[in-house]
Formats: structure tokens, C-alpha cells, sequence
């Protein structure tokens, strides 16, 4: 993308509403706009970002066997009144009466009516297991959004549900989501925790939430330092192995890891006095085994190997889509801007010409900027004559991980310079050779 | 995917409530279900469909040179007194008060936003041409919502807007969306013919229906019959180019072609009788210009060379997208089940076992899907113990327009058999064969 071509509204001024940093930035840098409270536009660059998150959770999704659907944002109210919900959920339910007078609500969760499909498309436990999931946009209409994204009442995330014959079964499905999400979440760069949560509205003893560590986290957590030492990798697991996905669960969970909610000061007396931690976490995902809270009022049953009806052993599991950028951004920040992780940065590389009109500085570019292209990857060229100053500004501010900054005095010496945005190292070097450091960086092989 | 892994609610019977060949049969092929009147959820099937069109649209909107970003769905009704929408608009907007009595609405179409946006951040003539797009979901409170997803209530759908400088820079730009639109529909196998329309709510003169011929259309069409003759085809367009785009719009706009709102009996009757037509079609997106409509109430100007603030040119252009799946199964389709277009079929080619449990069958069919997927491609293999018609039934109805069928008999002379859905010709051929063919129907390349 030529950055003369692209929409890139970038801040100056730090708004003044903005309390925390992600929200800084993503306003400065263009991301997102307010359009009431709690309600945001999506700027293209935010919306890059949004994609990305939201491929990577597909993959992975995808990967562990669970499949994608979509459900509708607005729903009746009747099936939450079948689970009691209706009622119970109180104001943050945007509740909705449409022109023939009927009680509608903007979805903030689907336990009912995934519920309600399956019930009606499903009788037998051969159909069993089945996990279907969806991202799609909820509203939660709280009393006072904050901090942008984090806490918006408009908000985009992936939602799972789980139907199992046994309790046993629904526990692996349990697991099985607590090793895609360790995955998930290991790919945008973040180190998200699971720590054993409260299950509040939704129900059921078994939950474990994720938290990425954050000064600015909503939640005080508790955790053994031992934790923050794990890494899921790149190991391989079976997602149909009990075995593996138990021991994963076990390998993440058996550290003391507690939020507020659940916190136990007997129990975490007994980590040894040096790994213990007090910090604050932001949480960006949860899963939950509920069993048959919702399949026992709303009639999901299916007919077990002895003929006999039995209700499905249930779960959800949530990922919070849009509220994951600002995890990012507080993770990984500093004061110049934001500092994408390589697996979600929304172009891979930026490309400073530092004297645009200049014809050779403009076809090194231009060829830089084809190299790239052709090799699957998507490069920001700022084209525009802003002065050399004001460019580097508006890289470090977005965030792109690298840069190759173009001038005619090193291209006098046959080099361009290749700059970390993390490190702020730069290092000189070939045109051709800069595209394939970058090249090598995200895994893809030049042609020919 | 395996069958047997997979979530594909098909029904037997043909539900009562469906009047329409599309709604009826993307019930029967387990790919929506009704959650209340006019609101659907999309189930795996339907949701595949859903976004591969949503990826061509986006595939030919990024072509274009125009920008995604997301607005979001709920909006505050404060933009819509601006532009006086809020009480023109009528009972089809769902209308909303939130907590704190706000009012706010589920945005049908998103002008006012758009519009809000750019005023906030764009000012000089140097930022223009722009065109922003989103892919969102909308409501609109349909009184007699019908013909499932074709006149549902929640719909998904693609709305762009451009903004330029002068009247004639935002008619190149309604140009380049016309030529979008056509290479669009062409990639889903449609034929959807540009008709001069009314703008209605939008307003503005200069408008364009894009329809599908169909017998279940909803608009009555009148045409001369050399319009369905023109094709796009893989030609190369520069989208900058004014005349390239000029002359596309001449060659799919000179004939007659009108809906019934703006159909005039005096010129219809110039055209040869032998080429007069008179038909149903179903508007499947519509581009708009009207210039100053929305810039000028809401302020939305930039300041032009001479350093005058001037109101921008503007258009916006939609295309139904959930309406898309509908529109595709009228135009395509036998008394078995749909015929998916090459370019949006959910899964590239079905697998038949005949005689699962049959070891060289088994393997078999696990070779082939096997290689097929080593391709990038995506077959659907019914792995299940349902007997041999009921497994054709299923391919037929859910209509993959490629089918392998596997069997010990055809194993034995060492042949499978591959079956167009859209023709019903069988051929036998080896295996290897047969995924070679399906490689290039879809224009991939084997490895090594």
C-alpha cells in the first residue's frame, strides 16, 4: 500500500479522553475512531489488525477440529427467557422491541441459541462430539466504557460452544480449548496466562481464564513467577488425544495462578516466598464447562448407545476479538508508539523514502516495494513528501515491526538501512538483501 | 472435511414456510436456520458460502483501490437528525434507547457515519480521491420479512463511499465501481445486469440496479436482449484510467435496460421487437452518486487549490451480500439441490465412499483427499455409513459441483468416477486422474 493512496489519519495531539495507552495510540494512530460511547468505527489500520486477529483464531480454531458458523446479533426473547436469562442478565443486555412490539436484545453471548439449534438438528450421541464456534459482534451496554476497545459496549469475539454425551468428553473439549487458545494467543505475540476465574453469569464450576500481564489490567492476579516461564512453541499436539491435551492442561494449571475472584491466600502461602507475584492482568479470553446448565431447562438431549435420553454435557469458551488489540498494544509499546508483534502487525514492513521526487531513491523504492509484493507480503510505502522527520514519526507511532528507510546519500554506496522497531537497530545493507532479511523474518521463500 | 466430523443438519422434508426455490433448499441444505422472522443463523454450510463471496468482494474492492474499514453496527441516532434521515426514515429502522436513554439505532446504511468520519480528519483536496467500504451487518425492520435470506431483517452487506473533489472525479468513481461490480458477479457465476433505477432514501439522479435475471425476482425488468450477451470476462482494467472506465460503463449501460420504476414504455418501444424482454430479477446492489447531499448539511468539505472550502462530491454503493447466496441458488439450480458456481462453492469437489469400511475404498478415498487438500483444496468426503443414495441425495442437494465417486467394483479395473453436478456426466479414470482434473478446473498446481 502507498501511504498516498491509503487513509491514515494519524493524531498529533494525544487525546485528552484517552486514560491508557492502547487507547492513546490507537486513536493517535488512526485505528479507531469513537462514534458514541463505548462504540467505535474501525479505521482501516485497526481493521487490518481486527483481520488478522480474527485469521489467526480461525486457523487455530479450525486446527483443534471446531467449526465455524455464524449467528445472528439480534435475537428474541423468548429463548432467554427458557434459561432464565432474560431476566437475570439485568441492564448490560440491550434489550430491543421491534416494530410489532416484540422483546428482541442484542446478543452479549449465545449459550441459548446455539443451544436451540442444537436441539433442533440433533438426536443421537453418534453426532457427538461437535464444537461449533463463531466471531461475530456482541454488545454489552455497560454503565461507563472505558479505556477504548478494552472495555467497549460494542465488541467483536469468538465464541465456542461444546456438546458432549459425558462429563469426561466435555472435559477434554475443556482441555482442547485451553491448548488452541495457548496456541492462539502464543501467535500474536502475547504470553496469556490461565488462571482459575469466577464463572459469574454464565455458569458452572470449571473455568480458567486468560490474562496478559499489564499494569493497566483491570484484574489483581496472584501467580507462582514458574508460570511466566512456559512456552506452548511450536510443539505438535493431537487435538483428539485425551492424554496430550490433559497433560497441557495440567503443564499450564498445576502453577498457583489466581485472579482476585478465586484468589486463596492459605494456598498461595505455600509457593515459595521468591515466585510469588502480585501483578494485573487483562483478561482476553475464557473457557468454561458447565455441563448441563443450559441443555437440562432448553431440552438439548440426545439418545445415548442404551437407547436411553440423556442431556449434553456443555462449554463455551470466549476469546475477546477486538479487546485483544489493546492487550497487545499494552504488552508490547513504548513511548514512541506501538510495537506489533510480527504474527499481527497490519503490513509486515514500512518503506521511508527520504527524498521523495528523487528519481533513484523513487525506483529503489519502487523496486523494494514490488520485491515484496511479489513475494506475498504487504509493505507501507510512505510516498508522501513529508519531511524525513514526520515519516519516521508515523512508523514508530503504527508500529510496523521493520523499516527500510531509502536515501539518496546510501544509495550512493549501494545500501538501504533496515531498522527494528523493537530494538531501534538499524544496520545498512543491499536493497535485494533488506527484502530478504524480511523475507526470512515472516517465513516466506523468494521465487526463481 | 470428513462428513462425519462435520455439522450438516440436511432435512428430508421440504419445509412448509419456504415459497422460494433458494430459501427452501438452503434449509434443506442445512446452511441457515431460522432464529425469528427475517433473522437467520448460518450454519457451517452457509456461513462457508457466506464468506467466500465476502472474499471476492473484498478481493475486487482492494483491486479497485478502495479502502476497508468497519463502522459499527450501533449507532447513535444524533448523526441521523443531521442529515434528517432519523424521521424520514420510517418503521424499517429498529430504533433503539439504551441505558442511559439514549437514542440509538441498528444502522440500515451508513452515510451519516461515513461522513462524520471523514469531516474529523480529512480537510485538503490533497487527500481526495477516497473511497472507504465496509462489509457489515445491517437491519432493517422488514414488516413482512420473506424469501429467507433474500428480504430478511438482519442482513449482511457491502457499503462503500467515495469522495472526491468535483462532480466529475465522483462519476469515475461511480465508473469504477460499475466495472467492480461486473468482474464481482461474473467470479459467483452471475450474470447481473446494470438497470438504470430510482434512488429512493439514498437520493440522488445518478443511479445504477445491478439484476439478476430470475423468475422468483421481486422487480419486474424490461430489456433489450443483446445486454445479456456482454460479458466482462478477464479483461484488464486500470481503475485510474477515466476512459477505460468511461467506456465499460458505455458498453453495459447503452441498451435498454430498466426496472419497473423507471421503465419508459416511448423508448422501450425503439428497441427491435424481436429484442424486447420483459422478465423478474432480483437487485442484487445498487450504485449511487448524490454529490452533495450529505457533505453539504453535514459539513463535510475540504479546501480545494485556491484555498476555498468546497463540499465533496459523493456516491455510495452496496451489494447485498447474505442476499447474494439466495440470488446465486435462484439463477442456479435443478430439482435435486443447487449447482454452486466454481467460485463459491463451499467445499471444491464432494468424495463418495460406496462401501465404507472396505479397506481399499477406505484408502482410496483417504488418497484422494489426501490430495486434493495437499492442493489447497477443499473436498468434502462423505465418510459415513449412510447407504449409497442417500449419499448422492445429500451431494446433489447441498449441489458441490464436482463429485468423485469411490467404490470396490470401479477399484478393481483400477478407476473412480468424477461426476459434474451441473451436467450429470459421469467418467472414469483413475484416481490420480481425477484429482489432476479437479486441480485445473480450479486453476491450482500439482507439486513436483
Amino acid at each position: 500500500m502507498r501511504l498516498s493512496r491509503y487513509f491514515l489519519p494519524v493524531l498529533k495531539e494525544t487525546p485528552s479522553e484517552a486514560q491508557i495507552v492502547s487507547h492513546r495510540y490507537m486513536l493517535r494512530a488512526g485505528m479507531i475512531k469513537q462514534s458514541s460511547a463505548g462504540i467505535y468505527s474501525w479505521l482501516p489500520l485497526g481493521f487490518k489488525v481486527l483481520r488478522k486477529i480474527e485469521d489467526i483464531i480461525h486457523e487455530e480454531q479450525k486446527r483443534a477440529g471446531h467449526i465455524p458458523m455464524l449467528m445472528p446479533t439480534i435475537q428474541s426473547a423468548d429463548l432467554w427467557r427458557e434459561s432464565g436469562r432474560y431476566d437475570d442478565y439485568g441492564e448490560e443486555m440491550l434489550r430491543i422491541r421491534d416494530r410489532h412490539d416484540r422483546d428482541m436484545l442484542f446478543t452479549p453471548t449465545a449459550e441459548e441459541l446455539i443451544t436451540d439449534i442444537f436441539r433442533s438438528h440433533v438426536g443421537s450421541y453418534k453426532d457427538l462430539p461437535l464444537t461449533l464456534y463463531q466471531i461475530q459482534w456482541k454488545f454489552r451496554d455497560e454503565i461507563r466504557p472505558r479505556f477504548g476497545v478494552m472495555r467497549g459496549r460494542e465488541f467483536y469475539m469468538k465464541d465456542g460452544y461444546n456438546f458432549d454425551l459425558t462429563k469426561e468428553d466435555a472435559l477434554h473439549a475443556y482441555n482442547r480449548h485451553l491448548v488452541s487458545y495457548l496456541r492462539t494467543y502464543e501467535r500474536m505475540g502475547l504470553q496469556a496466562i490461565p488462571m482459575r476465574a469466577d464463572s459469574g453469569p454464565i455458569g458452572g464450576d470449571d473455568t480458567h481464564e486468560f490474562l496478559v500481564l499489564a499494569e493497566t489490567g483491570e484484574s489483581e492476579v496472584f501467580y507462582d513467577s514458574q508460570i511466566t516461564e512456559l512456552k506452548f512453541g511450536d510443539r505438535q499436539i493431537d487435538y483428539d488425544s485425551v492424554e496430550q491435551c490433559q497433560a497441557v492442561l495440567e503443564e499450564f494449571t498445576s502453577r498457583y495462578a489466581r485472579t482476585d475472584e478465586t484468589h486463596d491466600e492459605a494456598i498461595f502461602a505455600e509457593v515459595p516466598e521468591e515466585r510469588r507475584r502480585t501483578a494485573r492482568g487483562i483478561e482476553v479470553g475464557q473457557i468454561f464447562y458447565f455441563g448441563t446448565k443450559y441443555s437440562e431447562p432448553m431440552g438439548a438431549t440426545v439418545v445415548d448407545k442404551d437407547g436411553n435420553r440423556v442431556p449434553v454435557h456443555m462449554g463455551s469458551h470466549g476469546i475477546g476479538v477486538s479487546r485483544l488489540l489493546g492487550a497487545i498494544i499494552e504488552a508490547s509499546h513504548d513511548d514512541k508508539g506501538i510495537i506489533w508483534p510480527e504474527g499481527v502487525t497490519p503490513f509486515h514492513c514500512g518503506i521511508v523514502n527520504l527524498k521523495q521526487g528523487d528519481a533513484e531513491a523513487d525506483a529503489a523504492c519502487d523496486a523494494i516495494y514490488a520485491s515484496l509484493t511479489a513475494l506475498g507480503l504487504e509493505p507501507l510505502y510512505d510516498d508522501t513528501n513529508e519531511r524525513a522527520g514526520g515519516k519516521f514519526a508515523t512508523m514508530d507511532l503504527i508500529g510496523l515491526p521493520w523499516r527500510i528507510t531509502v536515501g539518496p546519500r546510501g544509495l550512493k554506496n549501494g545500501v538501504v538501512e533496515l531498522t527494528s522497531r523493537r530494538t531501534g537497530e538499524s544496520e545498512e545493507l543491499p536493497p535485494e538483501a533488506a527484502v530478504e532479511r524480511i523475507a526470512q523474518i515472516y517465513g516466506v521463500v523468494a521465487k526463481g
